[in-house]
């Protein structure tokens, strides 16, 4: 899959732009504040519907305009295919493929496979968990779209039942059954996502370790593991010794929606206990294992976008990557 | 004022190591990991008597050791000063100027004045507004000792006044004389930090923009406002007027403890509308216009330490920072 060409309209600091891409490697020079990592968020926004860098979309709209369109010219499977974001102020967002608009924007994704490397990932080692679920969420789903269904409906049977308990302190009463119908569906949708997660790490963490030795020339131990309430129990099970805890907390405290990745050098969090070079390292790896697992999974190299890829790291590092 | 020399026994990565230092400007090279930016905060401690990077004192202890040391020699108005900063797991830490104790830490604090610039400095940009308050703080002290001692006293009061509100709360009960107390109190400190601040930044403020206007090319404006609660009205008259807000949050909700400073480029927030090369420049030019104005008031270069301070900048910029 290629991008051929890509327009702009009101795009962050863009009026109107239009570029084209050469079928391999392209790259973006110029100076501070020209605008870069926006033709790249562009981009990242055709696949993913969303911007990488700034979740308020409304403010991914030049200044003192009323919307942006980003469009682009793929060629995918030897036909072309034309993809366009829009945003109008106070409206939804729209994509459209081939002119014909999406109803779910999940249909979508998965569609451009796409990884980026960017300044911004450090966000996944200093921020908190929910950081690292969307980083693998966003992994498996581009490969795998009943496991984005599955998420999904997970996520909105959660936020029934915590209203649900919400109600309940509100009103200081309790219903055994409800409770019990959003268990149920929490325990088969969050079952699902356990299982996936863990045979996608079962995969994705030897590769990873993979090219963070090729980059670091083996020189500190990493590690990367899954942490799930589920591996100590069923689902079931633990929301129903939770229930306690839950009426309490007004939320529910188990479940695929606690998961986290630990990230350990040398048997240590990276987060204190990795340097600058060390934790870029780590990203880069993490980042370039995700294109690996995309490519054996579709056959074809997903798009690659690279915004400032080689800073804080030595030579051989570099020279590492650059192989 | 020059480090001559700094021994490091068990901080960080470090078993034993000595550095002996040049006059002038001295550089650290090394692999990824090796612990050039722990140098660093070494002489920052010694500065400081803390972390820049890792606000857990004991995590700084290298792993399976109990303590560390970190001893610099330094030549100030033609004196030999030899600065230890130290620190024994489960025990305090230790200053000791010339082989005496410090009693109040806050008395260490301006004798080594220095300014770092590290990658860590985006936390000004991206984090709450305690991260930009402590920033001022730590510039206006090593200048200022009475401000220091005035903010600790802010502080203490602040902290008493809050358990009062929450002890109301608990009891529900409310004492009217006992708070008008403490407002007394903050209000007479609070003022002082409030023009203190405000002095600070009038003459801060054109110097940092001449800074940037010089790393940029004059390319963007940026600015730099002081926002604090005390522009409206007199501290003692806002907690007044904001008592019962107060007793229903259960803590202090107006003093100069809410300060901010917004941070813009061209009349938007640098946080959301900045490019990555922008925000970089904008925190060089806040840390080169803190070292001129120590300068000015001190007669003398502070220490400038310089971690990774040219990536994500331009050519034009780098020269431009250079000069």
């Amino acid at each position: 899959m290629i991008l051929k060409s890509l327009s702009l309209l009101n795009y962050k600091n863009f009026d109107t732009k239009t570029f084209e891409f050469d079928a391999t490697i392209n790259c973006l020079v110029g100076n501070n504040g020209v605008g870069k990592t926006n033709v790249l968020d562009a981009i990242y926004h055709l696949s993913f519907g969303k911007s990488y860098f700034n979740p308020v979309s409304s403010q991914n709209i030049r200044h003192d305009e009323e919307f942006f369109v980003v469009n682009g010219e793929y060629e995918k499977d030897n036909k072309t295919e034309n993809i366009v974001v829009s945003l109008k102020k106070g409206q939804k967002k729209v994509i459209k493929r081939n002119a014909k608009a999406y109803d779910k924007f999940s249909d979508h994704i998965g569609f451009l496979p796409l990884v980026i490397i960017s300044p911004a990932d450090r966000d996944l080692i200093i921020e908190g968990s929910d950081t690292r679920r969307k980083f693998i969420d966003s992994v498996i789903s581009q490969n795998d779209k009943s496991y984005l269904n599955h998420l999904i409906n997970y996520n909105k049977v959660l936020a029934q039942r915590n209203s649900l308990l919400k109600y309940f302190a509100a009103n200081r009463t309790f219903n055994k059954d409800t409770i019990e119908v959003y268990n149920e569906q929490l325990n088969s949708y969050g079952t699902e996502i356990f299982e996936k997660r863990k045979a996608f790490l079962k995969s994705f963490v030897p590769i990873f370790k993979e090219r963070y030795k090729a980059i670091s020339d083996n020189n500190e131990a990493i590690d990367l593991v899954y942490k799930s309430n589920l591996f100590d129990d069923d689902l079931n099970t633990l929301l129903h010794q939770n229930i306690n805890k839950d009426k309490a907390l007004q939320y529910t405290s188990v479940g695929i929606h606690k998961d986290d990745l630990i990230f350990n050098i040398d048997d240590h969090p990276i987060k204190k206990f990795g340097s600058q070079g060390q934790q870029k390292s780590f990203l880069i790896a993490l980042k370039l294992a995700q294109f690996d697992s995309i490519k054996a999974e579709n056959g074809s190299n997903p798009i690659l976008l690279l915004d400032d890829i080689f800073d804080k790291l030595d030579e051989t590092r570099v020279a590492q990557i650059i192989k």
